[in-house]
């Protein structure tokens, strides 16, 4: 029997014990997408407890707090910090088999140097002790961010963003490139309700007059130029499905137009200009050597209930089964065959997508480097960021591409802790390819395998997005 | 090499096998979920063969048959009992790999005690020694359901039944509660031929005069109410895809009626109809506190030739590609907008919907009691009752949700030898957690682990029930 | 640790090893399904270096050679031959985890006696080591074929096609059987633009007047009788959705013969011909005892500038997420009503699709000899020719189905060295099967076990299409 969660967590295989340690611990991390707050990291915001570094936004745990009969005063209400670190205490060991279980514990050892499981009986002392330490040196966001060894993250900004706190990061010593990513969703957001409003915001803070279509395009283009300015290298853009309605540049003016004058728009029109829009962004990603990052197969806020007292990203999205690959070929193609395709990533919530878009991407893939892949398939992501969900989309890919090119693992987490999810699949990506050697699948060539390992841990990405 | 089918079948680590053979093997069952006949068991049924109790009534054999060959007659024909058994035993070698096998086996060792293989050479002997034991103590319907450990069971029942039987093992020594289940997919059913005619007998039974969607709705809560008092505490619905066209009462009273003077609908008409009485069956059974159960993805009867032939439920059912995520979504949110969302348990028979079902589901858990949740993704089912299906159940709930408070496994079974599927089940459930376990990713924490073997095994159950 | 790549590749226990090495190694190979060129057989073509024969027409390995980052001129240009093996050799240690990768040295090994592993310091050596190989006796296309151990194998032929070169081989003394197989998609595809003039020429080379639907019938039927004259056993389609839009004949008839005085139709009518034309040839293969392949899901040509470049067929095709469950069991239950479903194998080019499909088949079994099952599941194919993947299909055929009675293995392959993608497949297989009874899921039963792996190697191919 393994010892729980010790050095060699989840590395079955001498192979994978070796490619991890050798390769994988201390490496780099470049976390392409994340949603951290630019101006907590400029500011090096501290935390008073536990709970606020792992329970103040941590949607993943108010979930299965919920799914435990937990009532939402301690989840997100008003319970006293001890009391909400207490229920979380008392959910983990029901969560057996949960990459959860292994995250917080992960981070317990890696920042805090716990490593007795989190029950109801040991709460008490590691809060208390948590909350000792969170007061010494080492645990403010900088300080957490260099203690993780992590060389460059890129946080995810609204177009109106003004990137104040990016620029003011850029200014100060810290060692680490903070980059904005541009996430123009709401620009894209034809059928929502403030739709008109932020347009005229973007207008506004774009200094174009946005009448238009083509208004439209260069308020996006200049505010694409200040983040680029800012050392933004990648876009990203979230949905249910990608759209696939094309028109003439004339209809999805008028769509446009009529939008802002108040009409209301059939999900055609919607689609038509989401298209329109999505085609020219991709175009101009290319023309400024962006990646493209499409995160598909979401479907959010799902509970009114749950949504008119918590509002957004409060645990109540899922997985939509309406992706169309389809569409996703048919909009890659028009881009490519103008030559403005830029590098891309997909992304599907929904696992059962991965055959489909790993063969997908082959279409697409273009000379852009030696050992670099243009198209991507993007890392397992929230829901799937699990051991069964890494592993599949590894395999995936290893069977309908080239693995040796992946660009890895992102956290696309909105705490400064976790950062051992990139530990996590390391450790997966080590079991596996440990596992491959030792089955005697690939030759027990130490270096190239290091090689490879180094690569998808960091080296791909930091070629790919040149950071 | 393990020995074929022994003790420790299925129980690939130490860890594994201790906690089946200390916490699961012997457990109580509780079989929420079956399609035992009440009368059978009030009649204390005997059976004249290993025949009449294995193939009388076993479709899932019968495909298997088919698909070896085997003509009609000894398979639903006239063909003797024996020679029906030796043509089941002449598909069995070539079931590597199969549930069936394994059932079969089990069932033959739990319950005859016969633990040699069964192949055409064997095929003889044991039928005579099987219906040797079958005329002795032990093998009527209460004792077979005595000798499995069943504490409570809940049979599947339309609302016009009356549930007789059910009344007669309430008044009979039986220690063994028997109750009905609330099924009203016919009441449902308004695209189908006898629809009016069941309308019709409903009001009768009912003594309700169904002239209007409320006459309809008076009389399923009259006989509601009766099956409450009959110990009902759970519903079930089948369904290939949950429609949701929400429209107002008026207009579902209009279709309601069109259909009932003789009108054609259109599918469209049809969705509104079933959502709207969905709707109002979700709320009463939230104000019963029953539980509510979604069998989704079935597509039944699509072999035209074989229903003329042998009616429903004969092998000819299929697994559907059309449940909407998004509808499962809309109709669970709408009824917990009016807090009168009950505890729900979703099952899609596409094994391709888990992830996204169990994400879904974690978006309407409420408290409902320590420890409990109150959606629950129910267990791999029909198709999926077997290894990789029922481990896939498994490992996606760990991953999405909390599987200690699972509510685990019910037969959905025909047959009075079927509890062996509780032991298949139990047997997969150890293996997965003594592997998590023997993988360092759990603690070797004897208490905690027997603890949740017991509550996924019936525990949960008996408290999410109230039986 | 396993040595890479020895005699027990893949094979993890003592049973596979012993069921590959004395059933599968040398058992011989039925390739029911492939697209080799029986002009290539007749004239037994020779290869003049490996990268004719490897990289000449094999898209799969283009597709990575492009995800590497490779210029097209060394992939499908006018680079030198050595310098296209180099660019392969290349991405070699890249595709950890790749089946090409396994593919690659299984070739060299098993036709060139190769045993170390490809890389760009091998590549050059290994290059020239091949080129003189290849001009000695057995690398001819016949002599390829013979050293595989193929006893017969089937080419994909449109109905136009005069069989002139089956013919020449059928008169040689070559000792393979080589059947032409039916594969008449361009006189389903009635959307396509050369959709007219290729019935026209269908009408010229059977000389048959195609004014109508009857008149198409009627050139189909001579050119069927053409090929069964020639051994044909069986048919094969490929296509991205199965339709199903039931009209009369005479509505067929109409769509028919407007599309070919010009008119352009909609996709309704074009289902609705294909739908007509498909039960058509339905039921023409079951008067004749072929066997029906549906290969679904896949869709084709998919980035415009590519085919522009280089035409179709040349790794730009992917799988589609549109296959529909419903119209597969409507079309197949339109036949079997009418007793005219043929033996019909499916195959779903997406994996999500394995278990409705394992599921369909078992509603329209019905005898056609002991142990044959007539509706298969076809084996894991193009996309998902890969260890998860046929382990996949395996395992959901054993789930559902009769896996004894599986039809197994096909290359569907355009080289005449891909013969080791059987072995790979039977590698798979016995480490699947000997797994089992290693976990004491079947017993350890020799003479049996021997005989399923034969029955699935090749015997039940030969049985079922009768060569």
């Amino acid at each position: 029997m393994k010892k729980f969660m010790d050095d060699d967590f989840l590395l079955r295989t001498q192979a994978a014990r070796d490619l991890y340690h050798e390769a994988a611990e201390n490496a780099p991390i470049i976390d392409y997408h994340c949603h951290l707050s630019a101006q907590e990291i400029a500011q090096d915001r501290r935390f008073k407890s536990i709970t606020e570094v792992w329970l103040g936004g941590d949607h993943y745990k108010w979930r299965l707090m919920r799914a435990d009969g937990i009532e939402e005063n301690r989840i997100t209400g008003g319970a006293d910090d001890k009391d909400k670190f207490r229920a979380w205490a008392s959910v983990m060991p029901r969560l057996i088999g949960s990459p959860l279980y292994h995250w917080s514990h992960l981070e317990l050892k890696k920042y805090f140097g716990i490593d007795s499981p989190l029950t109801p009986a040991t709460a008490g002392l590691i809060y208390d002790r948590c909350e000792a330490m969170l007061h010494t040196e080492g645990f403010s966001a900088q300080q957490l961010i260099l203690r993780s060894n992590v060389k460059a993250l890129c946080t995810t900004d609204d177009p109106i963003d003004d990137l104040y706190w990016h620029g003011v990061i850029r200014e100060s010593d810290f060692p680490v490139q903070v980059l904005p990513a541009w996430r123009p969703d709401r620009a894209l957001a034809i059928g929502k309700e403030d739709f008109a409003p932020y347009i005229h915001k973007l207008g506004e803070v774009s200094g174009v007059d946005v009448d238009g279509l083509d208004g439209l395009k260069k308020a996006l283009t200049v505010r694409m130029d200040h983040f680029a300015a800012m050392g933004c290298v990648l876009s990203d853009h979230g949905m249910d499905a990608l759209p696939w309605e094309p028109v003439s540049g004339e209809e999805a003016n008028r769509i446009f137009r009529a939008r802002m004058d108040g009409a209301k728009l059939n999900k055609k029109e919607e689609d038509a200009f989401t298209t329109a829009l999505l085609l020219f962004l991709g175009a101009e990603y290319h023309r400024r050597g962006w990646v493209m990052q499409l995160h598909m197969g979401v479907t959010r806020n799902r509970n009114s209930r749950a949504f008119a007292a918590l509002g957004p990203d409060t645990g109540f999205d899922g997985i939509s089964d309406q992706i169309s690959i389809h569409n996703i070929y048919s909009f890659l193609d028009a881009l490519d065959k103008e030559e403005q395709l830029p590098k891309t990533i997909l992304y599907s919530l929904n696992p059962q997508d991965n055959a489909a878009l790993d063969v997908l991407i082959a279409a697409f893939q273009r000379p852009v480097g030696e050992h670099i892949a243009k198209m991507q398939h993007g890392s397992a992501w929230w829901f799937n960021d699990h051991q069964d969900g890494m592993r599949a989309q590894l395999s995936s890919l290893a069977a309908e591409g080239v693995l040796g090119n992946f660009v890895g693992m992102l956290t696309d987490s909105r705490s400064f802790l976790s950062y051992a999810r990139h530990d996590y699949f390391r450790r997966i990506l080590c079991d596996y390819l440990g596992g491959l050697v030792e089955n005697g699948e690939y030759p027990a060539d130490r270096e190239t395998l290091l090689g490879l390992v180094e690569d998808i841990c960091w080296r791909n990405a930091s070629r790919y997005f040149g950071i």
